[in-house]
Protein backbone atom coordinates (compact mmCIF):
# COMPACT_ATOMS: atom_id res chain seq x y z
CA UNK A 1 0.00 0.00 0.00
CA UNK A 2 1.66 3.92 -0.77
CA UNK A 3 1.14 5.79 1.43
CA UNK A 4 1.53 10.20 1.24
CA UNK A 5 2.26 11.83 3.81
CA UNK A 6 1.69 15.93 4.37
CA UNK A 7 3.28 18.44 6.02
CA UNK A 8 1.04 21.70 4.98
CA UNK A 9 2.11 25.64 5.12
CA UNK A 10 2.11 28.35 2.64
CA UNK A 11 6.27 28.69 2.28
CA UNK A 12 6.88 25.24 2.78
CA UNK A 13 4.62 21.77 2.12
CA UNK A 14 6.65 18.79 3.18
CA UNK A 15 5.36 15.47 1.43
CA UNK A 16 6.79 11.70 1.56
CA UNK A 17 6.20 8.60 -0.17
CA UNK A 18 6.14 5.92 1.14
CA UNK A 19 4.89 1.70 0.51
CA UNK A 20 3.97 -0.19 3.53
CA UNK A 21 3.19 -3.80 3.61
CA UNK A 22 2.23 -5.76 6.90
CA UNK A 23 4.62 -4.48 9.58
CA UNK A 24 7.68 -3.50 6.61
CA UNK A 25 7.85 0.28 5.78
CA UNK A 26 10.13 1.14 2.79
CA UNK A 27 10.62 5.37 1.57
CA UNK A 28 10.03 5.90 -1.99
CA UNK A 29 10.63 9.87 -1.73
CA UNK A 30 9.99 12.93 -0.42
CA UNK A 31 10.61 16.70 -1.06
CA UNK A 32 9.13 20.16 -0.21
CA UNK A 33 6.99 22.44 -2.22
CA UNK A 34 8.38 26.10 -1.43
CA UNK A 35 6.61 29.05 -2.49
CA UNK A 36 8.24 32.46 -2.43
CA UNK A 37 6.71 35.49 -0.16
CA UNK A 38 7.27 37.78 -2.79
CA UNK A 39 4.10 36.21 -4.47
CA UNK A 40 0.35 36.51 -3.76
CA UNK A 41 -1.00 34.08 -1.81
CA UNK A 42 -3.58 32.85 -3.69
CA UNK A 43 -0.35 32.10 -6.45
CA UNK A 44 1.74 30.55 -3.80
CA UNK A 45 -1.76 28.33 -3.08
CA UNK A 46 -2.06 27.44 -6.60
CA UNK A 47 1.97 26.29 -6.81
CA UNK A 48 0.86 24.05 -3.71
CA UNK A 49 -1.94 22.62 -5.46
CA UNK A 50 -0.48 21.72 -8.91
CA UNK A 51 2.87 20.55 -7.45
CA UNK A 52 1.09 18.26 -5.34
CA UNK A 53 -1.13 17.07 -8.45
CA UNK A 54 1.85 16.29 -10.05
CA UNK A 55 3.16 13.94 -7.18
CA UNK A 56 -0.08 12.55 -6.65
CA UNK A 57 -0.25 11.27 -10.72
CA UNK A 58 3.14 10.44 -10.53
CA UNK A 59 3.21 7.93 -7.14
CA UNK A 60 -0.62 6.80 -7.33
CA UNK A 61 -0.87 6.78 -3.35
CA UNK A 62 -3.84 4.87 -2.21
CA UNK A 63 -4.31 6.85 1.14
CA UNK A 64 -3.27 10.65 2.53
CA UNK A 65 -2.26 11.93 6.37
CA UNK A 66 -1.34 15.15 7.06
CA UNK A 67 -0.39 16.89 10.01
CA UNK A 68 -2.74 19.01 11.38
CA UNK A 69 -2.48 22.68 13.11
CA UNK A 70 -1.22 22.49 16.26
CA UNK A 71 -3.44 24.95 18.62
CA UNK A 72 0.08 25.57 21.17
CA UNK A 73 1.39 27.52 18.20
CA UNK A 74 0.35 31.27 17.64
CA UNK A 75 -2.53 32.40 15.80
CA UNK A 76 -1.17 34.13 13.60
CA UNK A 77 1.21 31.20 11.94
CA UNK A 78 -1.91 29.24 11.88
CA UNK A 79 -3.94 31.30 9.66
CA UNK A 80 -1.67 30.47 6.57
CA UNK A 81 -0.99 26.76 7.28
CA UNK A 82 -5.01 26.05 7.30
CA UNK A 83 -4.90 28.17 3.90
CA UNK A 84 -3.00 25.55 2.83
CA UNK A 85 -4.14 22.87 4.24
CA UNK A 86 -7.58 24.04 3.02
CA UNK A 87 -5.92 23.74 -0.50
CA UNK A 88 -4.31 19.96 0.33
CA UNK A 89 -7.60 18.90 1.73
CA UNK A 90 -9.76 20.04 -1.75
CA UNK A 91 -7.05 18.93 -4.23
CA UNK A 92 -7.03 15.36 -2.52
CA UNK A 93 -10.74 15.03 -2.70
CA UNK A 94 -11.38 16.27 -5.88
CA UNK A 95 -8.51 13.26 -6.89
CA UNK A 96 -10.78 10.95 -4.55
CA UNK A 97 -8.44 10.58 -1.88
CA UNK A 98 -9.71 10.56 1.42
CA UNK A 99 -7.04 12.41 3.72
CA UNK A 100 -6.82 11.44 7.47
CA UNK A 101 -5.05 14.61 9.71
CA UNK A 102 -3.20 13.83 12.68
CA UNK A 103 -1.93 16.27 15.52
CA UNK A 104 1.95 16.38 16.02
CA UNK A 105 1.77 14.36 19.18
CA UNK A 106 -0.04 11.53 17.70
CA UNK A 107 2.38 11.18 14.86
CA UNK A 108 5.24 11.68 17.21
CA UNK A 109 3.70 8.94 19.26
CA UNK A 110 3.49 6.80 15.74
CA UNK A 111 6.93 7.47 15.22
CA UNK A 112 9.08 7.23 18.08
CA UNK A 113 6.60 5.83 20.43
CA UNK A 114 6.05 8.61 22.67
CA UNK A 115 3.93 11.75 21.89
CA UNK A 116 7.55 14.07 22.90
CA UNK A 117 10.46 13.84 20.83
CA UNK A 118 12.93 16.29 19.00
CA UNK A 119 13.04 16.83 15.36
CA UNK A 120 17.03 15.19 15.60
CA UNK A 121 15.59 11.84 16.84
CA UNK A 122 12.46 11.83 14.68
CA UNK A 123 14.39 12.33 11.91
CA UNK A 124 17.13 9.13 13.29
CA UNK A 125 13.90 7.33 13.85
CA UNK A 126 12.61 7.69 10.56
CA UNK A 127 15.80 6.77 8.99
CA UNK A 128 15.71 3.26 10.85
CA UNK A 129 12.01 2.61 9.68
CA UNK A 130 12.27 3.74 5.79
CA UNK A 131 15.22 2.30 5.79
CA UNK A 132 17.55 5.31 5.04
CA UNK A 133 20.79 6.13 4.63
CA UNK A 134 20.47 9.05 5.85
CA UNK A 135 17.57 11.37 7.91
CA UNK A 136 15.24 12.70 5.58
CA UNK A 137 15.84 16.19 4.78
CA UNK A 138 14.39 19.11 5.07
CA UNK A 139 12.57 19.23 8.34
CA UNK A 140 9.01 19.78 6.57
CA UNK A 141 9.54 16.71 4.08
CA UNK A 142 10.77 15.01 7.35
CA UNK A 143 7.49 15.58 8.84
CA UNK A 144 5.58 14.54 5.90
CA UNK A 145 7.26 11.25 6.20
CA UNK A 146 6.50 10.99 9.20
CA UNK A 147 2.16 12.05 8.65
CA UNK A 148 1.95 9.14 6.50
CA UNK A 149 3.94 6.65 8.94
CA UNK A 150 1.49 7.39 11.09
CA UNK A 151 -1.58 7.64 8.70
CA UNK A 152 -0.30 3.93 8.04
CA UNK A 153 0.27 2.67 11.55
CA UNK A 154 -3.74 4.11 12.31
CA UNK A 155 -5.01 1.98 9.07
CA UNK A 156 -3.40 -1.20 10.89
CA UNK A 157 -3.02 -0.98 14.95
CA UNK A 158 -2.23 -4.78 15.10
CA UNK A 159 0.97 -3.49 12.74
CA UNK A 160 2.13 -0.77 14.92
CA UNK A 161 4.32 -1.90 17.34
CA UNK A 162 6.72 -4.48 15.04
CA UNK A 163 6.53 -2.18 11.98
CA UNK A 164 8.05 0.72 13.41
CA UNK A 165 11.81 -0.13 13.96
CA UNK A 166 12.67 -3.36 11.66
CA UNK B 1 -17.65 46.78 -13.30
CA UNK B 2 -18.90 43.96 -11.81
CA UNK B 3 -17.43 43.08 -8.56
CA UNK B 4 -18.01 39.36 -6.35
CA UNK B 5 -17.74 40.30 -2.37
CA UNK B 6 -16.70 36.58 -0.58
CA UNK B 7 -17.82 36.76 3.22
CA UNK B 8 -15.68 32.56 3.90
CA UNK B 9 -16.45 29.73 5.85
CA UNK B 10 -16.19 25.64 5.72
CA UNK B 11 -20.62 25.83 6.89
CA UNK B 12 -21.69 28.98 4.78
CA UNK B 13 -19.26 30.76 2.32
CA UNK B 14 -21.65 33.75 1.49
CA UNK B 15 -21.44 35.55 -1.88
CA UNK B 16 -22.55 38.84 -3.40
CA UNK B 17 -22.33 40.70 -6.88
CA UNK B 18 -22.40 44.05 -7.35
CA UNK B 19 -22.44 46.25 -10.66
CA UNK B 20 -20.25 49.21 -10.12
CA UNK B 21 -20.22 52.27 -12.41
CA UNK B 22 -18.64 55.70 -10.93
CA UNK B 23 -20.40 56.72 -7.77
CA UNK B 24 -23.31 53.90 -8.76
CA UNK B 25 -23.58 50.58 -7.07
CA UNK B 26 -26.19 47.93 -8.03
CA UNK B 27 -27.54 44.61 -7.07
CA UNK B 28 -27.04 41.97 -8.70
CA UNK B 29 -27.16 38.46 -7.36
CA UNK B 30 -26.30 37.54 -3.53
CA UNK B 31 -26.55 33.99 -1.47
CA UNK B 32 -24.47 31.45 0.78
CA UNK B 33 -22.94 28.07 -0.16
CA UNK B 34 -23.87 25.91 3.11
CA UNK B 35 -22.24 22.24 3.45
CA UNK B 36 -23.17 20.07 5.78
CA UNK B 37 -21.29 19.05 9.08
CA UNK B 38 -21.97 15.27 8.40
CA UNK B 39 -19.34 15.45 5.58
CA UNK B 40 -15.46 15.61 5.94
CA UNK B 41 -13.93 18.92 5.24
CA UNK B 42 -12.13 17.52 2.30
CA UNK B 43 -15.94 17.11 0.77
CA UNK B 44 -17.28 20.25 1.69
CA UNK B 45 -14.41 22.48 0.50
CA UNK B 46 -15.00 21.10 -2.50
CA UNK B 47 -18.46 22.44 -2.57
CA UNK B 48 -17.46 25.55 -1.91
CA UNK B 49 -15.19 25.40 -4.61
CA UNK B 50 -17.23 23.95 -7.21
CA UNK B 51 -20.23 26.34 -6.54
CA UNK B 52 -18.15 29.06 -6.16
CA UNK B 53 -16.32 28.07 -9.78
CA UNK B 54 -20.20 27.91 -11.10
CA UNK B 55 -20.96 31.51 -9.62
CA UNK B 56 -17.72 33.03 -11.19
CA UNK B 57 -18.51 30.94 -14.48
CA UNK B 58 -22.32 32.84 -14.30
CA UNK B 59 -21.76 36.65 -13.11
CA UNK B 60 -18.10 36.66 -14.52
CA UNK B 61 -16.78 39.18 -12.01
CA UNK B 62 -13.84 41.19 -12.66
CA UNK B 63 -12.28 42.27 -9.56
CA UNK B 64 -13.05 40.00 -5.83
CA UNK B 65 -12.87 41.44 -2.35
CA UNK B 66 -13.21 38.56 0.44
CA UNK B 67 -13.33 39.36 4.37
CA UNK B 68 -10.57 38.30 5.90
CA UNK B 69 -10.12 36.56 9.15
CA UNK B 70 -10.28 38.37 12.86
CA UNK B 71 -7.88 37.76 15.03
CA UNK B 72 -10.23 39.09 17.92
CA UNK B 73 -12.30 35.80 17.04
CA UNK B 74 -11.14 32.36 18.87
CA UNK B 75 -8.46 30.22 16.95
CA UNK B 76 -10.42 27.13 16.98
CA UNK B 77 -13.23 28.85 14.39
CA UNK B 78 -10.32 30.76 12.67
CA UNK B 79 -8.84 27.41 11.14
CA UNK B 80 -12.00 26.48 9.44
CA UNK B 81 -12.50 29.84 7.85
CA UNK B 82 -8.66 29.66 6.91
CA UNK B 83 -9.13 26.82 4.86
CA UNK B 84 -11.93 27.87 3.37
CA UNK B 85 -10.48 31.04 2.82
CA UNK B 86 -7.54 29.14 1.14
CA UNK B 87 -10.24 27.45 -1.33
CA UNK B 88 -11.28 30.57 -2.29
CA UNK B 89 -7.98 32.13 -3.35
CA UNK B 90 -6.80 29.19 -4.82
CA UNK B 91 -9.77 28.61 -7.36
CA UNK B 92 -9.83 32.35 -7.96
CA UNK B 93 -6.25 32.34 -8.95
CA UNK B 94 -6.66 29.64 -11.05
CA UNK B 95 -10.19 31.38 -13.01
CA UNK B 96 -7.28 34.57 -13.61
CA UNK B 97 -9.01 36.47 -10.94
CA UNK B 98 -7.02 38.46 -8.20
CA UNK B 99 -8.32 38.66 -4.90
CA UNK B 100 -7.70 41.46 -2.05
CA UNK B 101 -8.81 40.59 1.51
CA UNK B 102 -10.39 43.01 3.71
CA UNK B 103 -10.25 42.92 7.50
CA UNK B 104 -13.95 43.06 9.41
CA UNK B 105 -13.48 46.83 10.49
CA UNK B 106 -12.20 47.96 6.84
CA UNK B 107 -15.80 46.43 5.46
CA UNK B 108 -17.59 48.10 7.92
CA UNK B 109 -15.66 51.38 7.32
CA UNK B 110 -16.70 50.72 3.60
CA UNK B 111 -20.45 50.74 3.63
CA UNK B 112 -20.67 52.57 7.36
CA UNK B 113 -18.35 55.20 6.98
CA UNK B 114 -17.12 54.06 10.52
CA UNK B 115 -15.41 50.73 11.77
CA UNK B 116 -18.31 50.11 14.02
CA UNK B 117 -21.49 49.34 12.96
CA UNK B 118 -24.20 46.30 13.79
CA UNK B 119 -25.08 43.80 11.76
CA UNK B 120 -28.78 45.42 11.14
CA UNK B 121 -27.14 48.70 10.62
CA UNK B 122 -24.63 46.96 7.78
CA UNK B 123 -27.55 45.22 6.34
CA UNK B 124 -30.02 48.33 6.19
CA UNK B 125 -26.98 50.69 4.54
CA UNK B 126 -26.40 47.78 2.04
CA UNK B 127 -30.42 47.80 0.85
CA UNK B 128 -29.77 51.73 0.44
CA UNK B 129 -26.62 51.64 -1.09
CA UNK B 130 -27.27 48.67 -3.43
CA UNK B 131 -30.73 50.30 -4.26
CA UNK B 132 -32.85 46.97 -2.59
CA UNK B 133 -35.75 46.56 -1.53
CA UNK B 134 -35.35 44.88 1.70
CA UNK B 135 -31.92 44.37 3.71
CA UNK B 136 -29.96 41.56 1.98
CA UNK B 137 -30.21 37.76 4.28
CA UNK B 138 -28.68 35.50 5.46
CA UNK B 139 -26.37 37.36 6.69
CA UNK B 140 -23.22 35.51 5.73
CA UNK B 141 -24.40 36.90 1.89
CA UNK B 142 -24.99 40.48 3.56
CA UNK B 143 -21.00 40.01 4.60
CA UNK B 144 -20.55 39.29 0.98
CA UNK B 145 -21.83 42.28 -0.73
CA UNK B 146 -20.20 44.92 2.01
CA UNK B 147 -16.71 43.17 0.95
CA UNK B 148 -17.63 43.59 -2.86
CA UNK B 149 -18.56 47.37 -1.88
CA UNK B 150 -15.18 47.72 0.12
CA UNK B 151 -13.47 46.04 -2.75
CA UNK B 152 -14.67 48.45 -5.18
CA UNK B 153 -14.02 51.29 -2.92
CA UNK B 154 -10.53 50.52 -2.79
CA UNK B 155 -10.30 50.36 -6.19
CA UNK B 156 -11.29 53.64 -7.08
CA UNK B 157 -10.78 55.95 -3.40
CA UNK B 158 -12.27 58.93 -5.32
CA UNK B 159 -15.53 57.46 -5.13
CA UNK B 160 -16.08 56.24 -1.51
CA UNK B 161 -18.05 59.46 0.13
CA UNK B 162 -20.61 60.06 -2.94
CA UNK B 163 -21.05 56.57 -3.94
CA UNK B 164 -22.52 54.83 -1.11
CA UNK B 165 -25.85 56.36 -0.36
CA UNK B 166 -26.97 57.33 -3.13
Amino acid sequence: MRVLGIDPGLANTGWGIIDARGSRLRHVSHGSITTSARELNGRRLLTIRRELIDIIRKYKPEIVGIESIYFAKNQTSAIPVAQAMGVVLVTCEELDLRVEAFSPPMIKQAVAGVGRADKEQMQELLRLILGLKDPPRPDHAADALAAAVCRYNYLSPEQTAEGKED
